[in-house]
C-alpha cells in the first residue's frame, strides 16, 4: 500500500513533502460504502520536492510477522506438549505488539500477562526471571507503565541487541512460562 | 493446566466448591523466583463438594487458536498477494481477541482497527460493510465502546451463530480490507 | 437472537462464511427510530457455505445468568444475616463480569473490589485468601491487571475446572467478605 | 457494617468528626491474613464530637438492591419470552451501577451498552428512544461521557423524579430492548 | 430541574413509569442552538402509572454543596495560615466527587492525592493515617482502585456512619495535611 | 510549601540547580506514619547555583482558588434562583480544573460535562454556544480530547486574553446552562 | 494568536466576559475546509466589560519553550556522549509536559518513565534518587498517578521554587539518568 | 546503551537467545539506589547461540531525534513569525511519538491535537487536511482510536513512504497550523 516497493527502502536519499501526497490524494476516488483508512497509491506527476540528507535517518529491526508467528506459535506447541494452557505475545522493540496469541482454556488474565512479559522483556533487554531478581534494588521498576516482572517474558536479538520479547502466561510456575517463551526465541535460530 | 482434560468437559454433573481448591493450594510448592500466575495441578484427596445441576451451565463454542491462527495467516496471505500491507486481528463471541497479527509495514492505526472490525463483526454476526451502511438509519451504534463501523470485518459462524470475527485493516479500500477479511473466513470452511 | 435456536449447538458441523449473513442484513428493514444493535433473523435462502470441520472447534462451559445471579443473591442474602453491607459480583472464565449487585449502604471502593476478586478467583482457580499468601513468594503477580489479592473471591469449578468466581467486598475482614462467596457458591451446589 | 443501623437515618443531627472513627479504629485487630476493606464496628466511648445541623444535609433516594434485581430479572424474563438475548443494567441516580445482568448468549458489545442506556435514561429522565430523537437539534449531547442515545433505557421514577435508570441491549430492534426495560420498570410498580 | 420539588421527597409511594415522561419529552421544545442535556419540566396530564411500595425504595445522605464547599474552604484557609499550599476535596459516600479546590501553587500531584485520600476515608470511615497503618496487615487494600493510603484524608460521619471524605495534600507531612482535612470536618460541627 | 514565599515571584534572576534541593532533602526527617508528599522547606546552607536569565522565563495568568471558588458559586446560586440543579466547573488556561461544584440533585452526567464546557471554552476563548456553531464547518473539532461543544460554557479573560473557562452543565437547555456560566463571569468583574 | 500580545500581561486591570468574545467571533469567518481550532482575533467595537481587580489573580512561572528544548536536548547530548540511549521529558509546575525527546534506539519504556520522573521531581521539587529514599519512610507516595520514584529526574527551580522537572530514562542506572538530566538542568544556567 | 554499535545494523545475521543475556545480567552489579531501567552492557564470555536468517527480519525508518528536534522547532518558529501560538508534534510510523514542544501561550487543547494529527498523517501518508475532505465519503475514518482528521497534519516521507507526520494545532484556521507543519517537513528537506 503506502510503503513504497523500492528493494533498497533503507538507502532513502530524499524526502517528499507532503504537499505531494496531497495532491495525489485529491486526485484519489473512493466510493460512499467502500472508502477506507489507507491512501491510494496515485503518484504526482509533477510535484516539488524537498530533499534529505541520510543523517536524518536511522533505522530499527523487527521480526517479520511470518517469524514472529511462527516464534509465538512455538511457545504455544511446546506449552501444549506439557498440557500447560497458556498465552503467548510477541512485542518489538517499538513498544508495539506484533502477535498476540489466546491459548485454549488459558486463563483470563493470561493474555495481558503475556504482553506485558514481552514488553518488559524487549525493554531490558532480559528474561523477566532476571529482571523480576533486579527488584530486590530497585523496587521502583515495575511501577513503569506495561512492564510485569514475573517469569516467563524472553528477549529476541540481533547482534546482541534486543529487537523483540516473547512473553508466556498461564502455566503453573514462571519457570515454565518462560521455558516456553525460550522455545519461541529457539524456533528463530534456524 | 487448570481445565479438567475430561473429554466431555461439557456434561458436568457437580461443581466443587471453593474450599476444595484451596485444600488443594495450600499443598502447592513455590519457589522464591518462579512462583507464577496459575494454579498447581494438585488434586485434594478428600473435600466437601457441592453438586450443581446441569440447568446451571450453558457452553459457548470458539474457534481453537490454531484455527483462528490459520484464518488470520490467510488473510494477511491474501493480502500479501495483492502487495497490500495490513494487519488482522480475530475476536471470540465473548469479546475477547484470541488472535492479532501486525503486518510488516502496515500502518500504525490498523492494528487497533483490525480488532475492533473484527469485534463489531461478531457481535452483530454481519460483515461491517452491511453494518456500516446500518448507521444511516441509527447513527449512534458507532458510539458503543469497542467498535468501529468500517468496512474490513467478517464474521464466522457456526450454524448460523456467530462464534467469531475477523478484522483486517491498512489496505487503501475497505472493500479490499473485506475481501482479505473473507479469505480469513474461508480458510476456515475445509 | 442472533445465536442459533438448535438443540445441539455444540455439535456444529458447518461455519457459514460471512457473505451470507450480509445478504440476510441486507434485506432487513431498520425504522429511523428503533434500529439497534442487533443482526435481523432473517435467513438467506441460498448463499455459498463453507463448512468447518470439528477439529476448528473449541467450548468453554458457562454458569446460566439464572444460576449467577442465584449465587450473587444468596452471598449477598448471608451478608445481610450478619448485618453486613457488601456489593458482590460474578465473573466467568473467559474474564467478563456476569453479574453485578451493589448493595445498599456498602461502600463506594467495593463494587470494584468484588469485580476484581471475582476475576483473580477465577483466574487462578482458587479463593483469593489463598492466592493473597502465595504473594509472600511472588508479590508481582499483583501487578497483573484487573486482579485484587484480597480475601473475599472464591472460585466455582465444574469437574474441577474453574468456570466463574464470586467476589464479595464490603465487611469489616476478609474472612467475612469470603464467607459469604462461599455462601454463594454453596447455593450452586443443589 | 458502617452504615449506623439507626432506623431513622434521615434525621440526622449531629456529625461525628472524624477523629472519633480513628481512635476506635486504632482499637480494632486485623489478621494477618484476613484483614479487609472495611472499618470494624467498634464504637469510641467517649470522643470530641462536632455537631452539624440539618442544613447541611441533603438526600437521595436509590431502589434498594432486591428491587433492583426483581426489575433486572424481570426485564430479562421479557426479552427471554421472546427468544432474544440480552444483557440488562440499572444504575441509580448518582451514576453508579448498581445492577448488571449478562444474559446468556448475547453479543459483547450488549453489556456495556446497556449500562450506558441506563446512564442516559436516569440522566436526563427519559427514555432513550426519546432522548435520540433529541439528538437532530443537539447533536453533541452524544459526546457526553458514559452516554448512549439508543433505544433501550428507561427511567424509573419517584413521584416524578428519577432515582434509576434500567437498560437493555442485544435485541434486533431498540423498540424491542425498549420493550423489554419497561417491563423492568413495571416489575417496580406494585 | 428534573428533581421534583417535594418537600417529602423521602416519602415516596409511588414510581411513574418511564413511558409517561417520554409523552412529556415528546411535547417539549428544543431550540437548535441552545437544546441542552436536561428534561424539560413538562408533565404529562395523563398516563399509566406503576406504584411502587416504599419496600423497594432506601435513601443515602449526603452533604449539601453548600456544606462541602464550606468545609473544603475551612480546610483550604487553616492551609493558607501555616503558609503551606494544598489542594483539597470532597467525595461522597457513593464515591463521587462533590467539591474540589486546586490551592494557588499546590503541586501539580496535590489535586489527585486530595481526591484519593478523599475517598478511601469515606470508603473506611476512618482518616487516612489510620488506614496507612493498617496496610502493614494487608497491604493489598492499596490496591483498590481510587484509593490513596496517605494521611490528609478525614472521614464526615452522620451518626457514626461516614457520608463524606475530605481529603487534602501538598503539605511537606501528612501530619499537616490532615491537620487542615479535619479543620475542614470541623466547620461542619455548628 | 515549596514555593517560595518572595513577593516578587515573576521577577526571578536565578534558577537553582536541582542539586540544591537534593542537599536540603537529605537534612529533612519525615516520621514513618506522617511522610507526606512535599518537599521540606529546609535550605540548604551553600549550594553550587546555576542562574537563569529572564529570557529563558515566561509567565501565565491565573484566577486565584479564592476567585474560581466566588464565581463558581455565584453560577450555582443564579442556578438555584430559578430552580435549576446543576454543576459547576472552573478550568485554568493550563487545562487544568480549578474548582468543581457538584450540585445537590443535578443529575449524574452534570459533573463531567460541565468540566468539559470550562475546558472547551479557556482553549478557544468562547462561550461553547458559539463554538458549537461552529461545528457545521469543522466538525472534527468535537474529536480533540477534553472538549464538549455544548452551550454553558463561558471564557474569562484578562486583557483579552483567556484565563479560565467556567462551565454549568444541568438544566433543561443549553441557553440557561449558559446564563448561569455568565454569572459566574460577572462575579469576578468587580 | 488568543493571547494578548500586552508586554506586561501580568499587571492585568480588567476581565473582559465572555459575551464580548462570543460577540467577535459571531463576526468571524470560516472556510469549510479550513475551519481549525482557535478563535479569530477579530475585536468586538463596543460590548458590556466586567472589570476584575488583581486581587483575584495570580500567576506561575515557567520556562520557555525554546528553554525547555535547550535543556532537553543538553539532556540528551550527554547521554550521547557517554554512548546511552535515553528519552527526555521536561514537565511544567501545573504538571503539563512541556518538551518531549524520544532518543534514537532507547528503549520503548524510557519515554513514559522519562516523563514520570520529571513530574515527579516537579511535584516535590527534588531529583528523583533523594525521592525515590524517601519510600522507606512512606511507600504510598508511589501509589499517586502519574510519579515514578526511580532516580533520573531532576527539578529546575527559579528563587528556590519548582518550575519544572527534567526527566531522563533508558541508561543502565538511575545514577547515569540523572546525571544526564542534571546536564539539562545546567544548561539552562547560563 | 543495549542496542550494539554495529555500523551496519541492517545486514544482522544471528539472533542471541535470551539466555545469553540471562547470564550477562546476572554478573550485574547493581546499587541500592541506583538500579535502574536499563540492560548493562556486559556481554557473556561464551553463551549458547540460536542464530537467526536474513528472512526473519525486516526495517523500518525513521527521523533521527536531532532531525525531528529540527523540524517541530522550524514549525514553532514559523508560526512566531506569525504571532501565532501553537503546539507540535512529531510522531513515526510506528505511531510513537518522537517529540512534543508545547508553545508558550498555546491553548490547552492544542497539545494533544497536534500529536493526533501527527498519528493521522503518518497512519494514511497524507496532509490531515486532504484526510478530512475524505470523511465525507467514509465519516467512520473519524473513530479510528488516536486519529484527529483537522487540518494541522503533515507526512515526512522517504521515497514515498511515510516515515513520520508532523502536526500542529493551536492557529486561528487550520490553514495555518498546515502551513506551518509543512514549514516543519521543508527543514528536512535540505
Amino acid at each position: 500500500m503506502d510503503i513504497n516497493a523500492n528493494p533498497q527502502p533503507r538507502r532513502t536519499k530524499k524526502i517528499v513533502v507532503g504537499a505531494v501526497a496531497a495532491a495525489a490524494l485529491a486526485a484519489g476516488t473512493f466510493g460512499a460504502v467502500s472508502a477506507s483508512a489507507a491512501a491510494p497509491a496515485a503518484k504526482a506527476p509533477a510535484a516539488p520536492r524537498a530533499d534529505v540528507g541520510d543523517r536524518d535517518l536511522t533505522h530499527s529491526t523487527h521480526l517479520t510477522v511470518t517469524a514472529a508467528t511462527r516464534a509465538a506459535t512455538a511457545a504455544l506447541d511446546a506449552a501444549r506438549k506439557e498440557n500447560q494452557r497458556v498465552s503467548v505475545a510477541v512485542v518489538d522493540r517499538n513498544g508495539n505488539t506484533v502477535v498476540t496469541l489466546r491459548g485454549d482454556g488459558a486463563g483470563p488474565q493470561s493474555y495481558a500477562s503475556a504482553e506485558r512479559k514481552a514488553y518488559t522483556a524487549v525493554s531490558w533487554n532480559a528474561p523477566t526471571s532476571v529482571l523480576a531478581g533486579r527488584l530486590a534494588q530497585a523496587p521502583q521498576l515495575k511501577d513503569i507503565p506495561g512492564t510485569l516482572f514475573l517469569a516467563g517474558g524472553a528477549p529476541v536479538q540481533a547482534q546482541g541487541a534486543p529487537i523483540a520479547g516473547i512473553g508466556v502466561a498461564g502455566a503453573p510456575s514462571g519457570d515454565l512460562d518462560e521455558k516456553f517463551a525460550q522455545a519461541g526465541v529457539a524456533a528463530l535460530g534456524k
